[in-house]
């Protein structure tokens, strides 16, 4: 783990980010990067974009002086064809293998522009060894980034490279009379002064008077800065592809989502909760430190087929129905259920949210129940059966009479995803930008690219959630596709050897370029076996567990904080009495609620950058399987946080963990302090191996703020 | 590494490659598989060769019903830019993730063509689990084979999943329905006799009596036959790209090459040895088990600048000098040396090697002595100094004078490219099919991709190994631009972590699919210090870890096999009196050589088809580092090869070694026999752990042959 982290994790300060100084070609005196002081202070070079070449890269004989090689530029997602994923604010960090035959001296230059740019940013990359070669540009804009590397055979460089290293007299001569050459041939592509001072250098260097300055002049960091501007890039080669990121807002990497089902909010009950109802609860959902609402399926819901409570087959004249059984006489997707109120009350619960700091998420269900309109209006949407029937929802011998998929292989599948699109665009005039998507993974690929592509053209600050809990092939693919993040295999996912292989993969492997995970202990579809036997603990461990792991996770509640664990039957993982079929109505001031902990959880999260990031997580050996640890800390080691949790629920674990000090900043000898932000207890710790003890009837977890530099009885004693 | 090798050898009894009965297109009766009797024994399709539409992939939102995805095609080197290697006889294992949305079911094609190859064949990739699918094919031709994988949502095998998992009869009669009229759809894509058969199944589903035998139709093989022909391809999803293999001779991948200077092979003193000299030689290489005899340059050798004795810079009258330093008045790289024999007597060597099965190797190095007939004839490709003379090789402060260069950045470089291919064609023209290339990284990489592949139109049957000792991603990206053989580190590869590391690098890596390792314990450029130091058992040792670890290893003799190991000072890696700069000559039948030893090394590689391969190593742990053990199998643990051996030269280590017996083939609790193959001693094994005891005095290696199935004692008393 500690190896993956330090070669992950590289430090800020390891980069030094020297802009380019070089423009691509000729460059009037004015806009020459000298003429701004560019020497002092370089600012990045903008350059125009040239169309790309027809790359059948260095396969025919035909090039044979671009001699510059560029492989395994990172990142790259299948090779191009998908973009990578970053948010508002990050650092991108590109690396590629550059190098060419020979001994000669490779120069290589990152480009990027935002899309819409027309000309190029360019970031001298750095050397990091074995031709790794680094460079970063930071990404401040929502929407997508080009960007790519090029690279040549540096004359000069190379020039200047044997110069420093030869001894003998005559040849140091000859070498000064090549070198004028270079120098010469640069001036010629620079223009103004920047012309006149490389000529004058150039001139220098074969003065016939005073060896030993010519020399030194040959080998000085003068002469190398006046030269970088104008380089002879003629037979730069460029990486065949242009590359992408896709940007998205903050809360694509970091959000906290609150499941709630509107119709169950009401504060007494009896009746049908609205979205006033919504409205009242913001505050209690906001004070737990939420910044997504997610509200299911909030549409007419259909009256024919209606599932009754716990998915009985006959729903009773006053049953709800489930909310995904969207569609009936009021209305279908761009509809509101009339029992939750008018569209102005849920632009006023979008309002009020957005006043908190909340998003409201809806739950975007392409299905229809039999008497959505659409079925009427657009039959050729749907299959229809031998028997002029239309084609239920099923996976023999399972069938979904209350569901009418999408036939999307029908001849008016352009209509069809048109009017999909205007679902989206439907809402997001209503103020919604957060969509988490049903059951994605049972429409065309096809479906969600463009669809994902085009509404962000315009609406760049969506953020969508795939709920695909399929094989994990397609659950990447759609990641890949433009979700901005995906449910996980994290609900069933229990032990340490499970839950380190798998967060390591969410986190740690290359996929993580494109897939963020979002980490759910429960959803209104699952109550996990482990929650329905582990008590209070086990909810406690596995909130911890979702909300430190990974940047990004949600809770279905409130069924979660009031700890509801019954399951319809043994064996099953549906909630007994689910709020999918019927209105549930709770006492929310229950003394066993986790609401404490739960605000506690998540100010951590909100205190602590660290947790606000996935790539930067580490596991520690811990000698007890029952205890998990790991480590999360910013790149400078400003922010480290230790998250130590038992799995046990039923018993007090201890054992003895490993922490890696190099990585998280503690010097070796020096002590440092731990403080357990959810007990507010303090430990003074030395060296890399500390006892832990986790009693799950107390508190199943620490989550530890790394506190270092502690000034020391012996240091008061010597120095004060 | 027990883990890594049973992921990478997958059992061929694992893949049933049903070859698939689907041609492309409505297939003429006369041409139908079927009236070939394909249903009995199909034999593959040949289906014609579609020119690849432009693969924008499925970005847009064209092509909806395009449902399958085809991702992470393997073999696949960056992308598909280069082929992956093979050698004639080999079976090609072609992976795929393939998949779709939804719960359809998908049918996956692997295509494979030979390039000049008008049409497909196709074979029915099987489905191994979490949506990746294998199908393989064997490649029995020298040059390039294509390969793509095609895939479908099969609409018959999707409704056929369906139907058999359907229960009710009200249900049943629909499904029958639909399928009829899949079956009817498919009958309209056929003709002839299919048609009339398809057309009356769809009859026999409808037909009015007998619920229970059209269930059972339904779901009959039968029906499942017949469909597979005539699948709906017209939505079929195609991989990007046309990937390609590139077929070389088995030698490219198991050879023994034996490096030997002619000018040193007279038997007696005092004279210059010459081919003829060489053909004398020929038996005694033969017996040892080798089959490529590789000769340093064979050009006349310059006289302007000669190096002398041990590198001195002022040769003697009589110093024959570096055939490296190539050409001299007699001529260039097209001419030979006059004291070695004519262009007949080189000739006459080729024959009478390869009467004995050896191949000879030239050295080919692309540079010139001084008084190399190019530098007059074509000045143009040399780089001129200010001061009017040629630019020699240089890495400053070092020089090296009697070198000159190709500058590769001339006007006239396709002169130059066309010349030095003309230097291949015409050494193959006397019958020379193994090149070993001199430093081909201080050329242009377009160089080599260009003059190997134009070699390889004509000439298939060439291999050429590349003798780059530099930096990996310049050896890699020559071994991706078509080097058959690349030179490795394996030569300062000493202790146990090292080897381990870098076998496991050079043989399970993804970049095994371009990169083929070639082992050398020593070469005239390198003397290691192991063997300066390590005695008779280093150079044993050495010989059994490069013969055993890859297929592909050779020595730099009699050096090798006398033990020379004299450096020309301390600290040097250079031979003392190398025969670089001088004649030497050597008593062959000096009784310490190891003659013998070598011998029957190569003829274990020989006897054991384990050996003849490098994908199929892994090690095994031992409790003493000074001792490395490893297994190489046969795919189907018919020849099993356990190697040992004590990496201490000095002193007997010993230890217990863990056998992976699972996937070695040794059933548990059986015991088996290792015979060690070098001291042909037999020892009885049972269970995974067993003891090893290596006196480097005696011999510092086992080569065991694992021989399972013994009759013990016990089954003796029983059973007999």
């Amino acid at each position: 783990m500690t190896a993956t982290k330090r070669t992950a994790a590289v430090k800020k300060s390891e980069i030094k980010n020297t802009e380019v100084k070089a423009p691509a070609a000729k460059a009037p005196a004015a806009n020459s990067p000298r003429a701004k002081g560019a020497a002092a202070k370089a600012t990045a070079v903008k350059v125009p974009v040239a169309r790309e070449p027809d790359r059948t890269a260095d396969r025919p004989a035909r090039r044979p002086w671009e001699r510059a090689i560029i492989e395994s530029v990172t990142p790259q997602v299948d090779g191009g064809r998908f973009p990578a994923k970053r948010s508002v604010g990050d650092t991108v960090t590109v690396e590629a293998d550059a190098f060419t035959d020979g001994h000669d001296v490779p120069r290589c230059i990152l480009k990027h522009r935002y899309a819409d740019e027309q000309s190029w940013t360019e970031i001298e990359m750095v050397a990091l060894g074995n031709d790794r070669w680094r460079g970063q540009f930071k990404v401040d804009r929502l929407g997508r980034y080009h960007y790519t590397v090029t690279a040549w055979v540096d004359r000069f460089l190379t020039w200047r490279h044997d110069f420093k290293r030869r001894l003998e007299p005559a040849d140091i001569e000859t070498a000064l009379q090549s070198g004028a050459q270079i120098v010469r041939d640069a001036a010629a592509r620079a223009s103004g002064e920047d012309a006149q001072r490389l000529t004058r250098l150039a001139q220098s260097l074969l003065a016939p008077d005073d060896f030993t300055r010519r020399q030194t002049l040959g080998a000085s960091q003068e002469l190398a800065d006046a030269m970088s501007l104008y380089p002879d890039r003629s037979h730069a080669a460029e990486h065949e592809r242009e590359l992408t990121i896709v940007v998205e807002p903050v809360l694509a990497r970091y959000s906290t989502w609150y499941e709630l089902f509107p119709r169950s909010a009401a504060p007494e009950g009896g009746r049908h909760g609205t979205f006033r109802d919504c409205i009242t609860r913001l505050p209690a959902v906001a004070k737990m430190g939420f910044d997504i609402l997610y509200l299911p399926p909030i549409h007419p819901i259909g009256r024919i087929q209606r599932k009754g409570p716990n998915n009985s087959l006959v729903a009773g004249p006053d049953d709800p129905g489930s909310p995904w059984a969207i569609g009936a006489d009021e209305g279908g997707h761009l509809a509101i259920h009339p029992q939750l109120g008018t569209p102005e009350e849920f632009r006023a619960l979008v309002a009020a949210a957005n006043a908190l700091g909340i998003e409201i998420a809806l739950d975007i269900a392409f299905q229809c129940a039999p008497d959505h309109p659409y079925v009427k209006a657009h039959p050729q949407w749907f299959q229809w059966r031998p028997d002029g029937t239309v084609q239920y929802a099923e996976n023999p011998p399972k069938k979904y009479q209350d569901i009418y998929p999408f036939d999307f292989e029908n001849e008016d599948w352009q209509g069809l995803f048109e009017e999909l699109k205007g679902i989206f665009l439907h809402w997001i005039g209503q103020g919604v930008t957060v969509f988490r998507v049903d059951n994605p993974h049972t429409k065309p690929f096809a479906l969600w690219e463009w669809l994902i592509a085009e509404i962000k053209k315009d609406h760049p600050e969506t953020i969508f959630l795939a709920e695909a809990f399929t094989r994990p092939r397609v659950m990447h693919r759609l990641a890949k596709l433009g979700y901005s993040q995906s449910y996980t295999y994290f609900t069933w996912r229990n032990t340490k050897a499970e839950l380190v292989e798998y967060a390591t993969e969410v986190t740690q492997h290359r996929s993580r370029e494109y897939f963020r995970p979002n980490f759910w202990p429960n959803t209104p579809d699952i109550l996990p076996e482990y929650l329905q036997l582990g008590g209070r603990a086990s909810f406690m461990t596995r909130l911890v567990l979702a909300a430190t792991i990974t940047a990004n996770y949600g809770i279905y509640g409130p069924a979660f904080e009031l700890l509801e664990h019954q399951p319809r039957s043994p064996g099953s993982e549906e909630y007994l009495d689910s709020e999918k079929y019927q209105i549930r109505h709770r006492d929310q001031s229950q003394p066993h609620s986790l609401t404490d902990f739960i605000t506690r959880v998540n100010r951590i999260r909100r205190d602590n950058p660290a947790l606000q990031d996935n790539w930067n997580l580490s596991f520690c050996p811990v000698d007890n399987d029952a205890i998990i640890c790991y480590v999360k800390a910013t790149e400078d080691c400003d922010n480290v946080v230790i998250i130590a949790v038992n799995l046990d629920p039923h018993h007090t674990q201890s054992g003895w963990v490993d922490l890696p000090l190099d990585d998280i900043g503690v010097k070796p000898g020096t002590g440092f302090q731990v403080h357990d932000l959810l007990a507010d207890h303090r430990y003074l710790w030395t060296g890399a191996r500390n006892f832990l003890q986790l009693d799950p009837g107390r508190s199943p977890a620490h989550i530890f703020l790394l506190r270092k530099q502690i000034r020391s009885e012996q240091d008061f004693d010597y120095f004060l």
